[in-house]
C-alpha cells in the first residue's frame, strides 16, 4: 500500500499570512517518564525552563509579539534530552545547565542567532 | 527609555536551513488555573488533545517528519480558550468540541488548509 503524503500548507494560504502571536515560542519538555527511564524531567528541565522565563521577563521581552517560554509534555526526543524547541524557527536544542540556557536566551531568543553547538 | 528591539533571525541563518523535525507540531493548552478562573482545562482540552492525537495516529501520520500532538502549559490566551497552536505555521485555533477537532485534523493537520472559521 502506498502511504498517502501529508499535504504541505496550501499555496493559497502561505505561512507569511500568519503573523505570529509570539515572535519566538519556546517549549521545554518537562515530561516525567515512569519506571526510572531517562527523561527531561530528570535533568532539571522545569528549573531550566523557569530560569529561561525569568531571564526573558527581566529583559522585558516576555509576552505578546515577543517571546513566550512554555512547558510541554514529551516532545518525543528523549534520547537527546533534555530538549527544547523554538518556533516558528523550528530550532531544537539540548542543554545541560543554566550556562547553556544563558547562551540560548542571549544569543538566540533575544539575539536572533542560532547556538549551533547546542543544536540537535 | 527606548526599549531595545527583539532581533529577528539573522539573515545568515535563514529559517529554511532548518528542516522541521515534525512537519506540524501541535500544542494544546491543558492548563488548570486556580480559583475557578476560566481556563482551557475546564473545556475538555485534555480530552480533545487525546482525541486529535489518536485520530492522527489512526491515519498513520503521528511521528517524526509528520505530525506530533502535545499538551502544554498555559499558552497565554485564556480569554480565547480553549486554544491550540500549530507550528511552524503559527496558526492558532479555538475549538469547542470533537467536531471542531475533526475539522482541524482533517482540513489542516492532514490536508494543509487552514480552518478559517476556528482561527483566532
Amino acid at each position: 500500500m502506498i502511504k498517502p503524503m501529508l499535504k504541505p500548507m496550501s499555496m493559497s494560504m502561505p505561512m507569511s499570512m500568519s503573523k505570529p502571536h509570539y515572535q519566538r515560542h519556546v517549549f521545554f519538555c518537562v515530561n516525567q517518564r515512569d519506571g526510572g527511564r531517562n527523561c527531561c524531567a530528570n535533568h532539571a528541565a522545569a528549573d531550566c525552563r523557569e530560569y529561561a522565563k525569568q531571564k526573558i521577563k527581566a529583559a522585558g521581552f516576555h509576552g505578546n509579539n515577543m517571546v513566550r517560554v512554555n512547558q510541554s509534555g514529551c516532545l518525543g526526543r528523549c534520547a537527546e534530552g533534555p530538549v527544547m524547541v523554538v518556533y516558528p524557527e523550528a530550532v531544537w536544542y539540548s542543554y545541560v545547565d543554566r550556562e547553556d540556557i544563558d547562551e540560548i536566551v542571549e544569543q538566540h531568543l533575544l539575539g536572533g542567532e542560532i547556538v549551533e553547538r547546542l543544536r540537535i
